[in-house]
């Protein structure tokens, strides 16, 4: 399997145990390391493995954890860091996330996990609408 | 000067060129390769040079480029690639933002940009809130 390959399959395994509340084969996702961060919709980021897994327990485990799926993936390639963007779908919102892995011990393991909400399917798109912010 | 200085370098240029709607700098910020990609807050990904910076020009040459600020800076490192966690500061709007570099030709050059809103200040923080789409 090519690098590129092999980074889809993380995120496809990403998204697997998001979907299946899966909390143990979501932490086996994540760099087993102290520096990773994640920015989950309309949160500030969080930082450190205790902060980011402990989202997830929450997420995962909650009351009504969110039917999710990703289409759209692409992956990019820099030596032994990696990135997926693609989207995320969740019910009737479409949001675009960054899924950044790093080569560790041969494998790619996630470092940071970013999801934007995007403007509605019915709002203009373009620089027009998002201009207040950018 | 150490990888993590340089990176936090690269980072406060582009915040500078775009406060100041300096076309010219924010694409010398940006890795010269076609696989940058960037997500402005509310848009779908944008790939490609040529996509990123027509954004990046309609946005800094428009009729209000916004008055940013960056604070909150944090660098991560992996090898030559890097990023950076960091607030955007848009008056009254708090986003968060991961700025992705590379390192290229011995320079740090941005590859991938991201911001995402973060919900109001006055709103519930925490699980609770986002939960609705993660």
């Amino acid at each position: 399997m090519d690098d590129q390959a092999a980074v889809l399959a993380a995120n496809r395994e990403f998204y697997r145990a998001f979907a299946a509340a899966d909390l143990a084969g979501m932490d086996a996702v994540w760099a087993n390391a102290a520096s990773v961060t994640c920015v989950h919709p309309g949160w500030d980021a969080l930082s450190g493995r205790g902060q980011v897994m402990e989202s997830w327990r929450a997420i995962l485990l909650g009351p009504a954890p969110p039917p999710i799926r990703c289409d759209g993936e692409t992956a990019y390639v820099h030596g032994d860091t990696a990135y997926v963007i693609c989207h995320e779908v969740i019910e009737r919102n479409r949001l675009v996330a960054i899924n950044l892995f790093a080569r560790l011990g041969g494998a790619w393991k996630m470092v940071h996990h970013q999801a934007s909400p995007m403007a509605a399917p019915q709002a203009p798109r373009g620089p027009a609408a998002p201009q207040r912010l950018h």
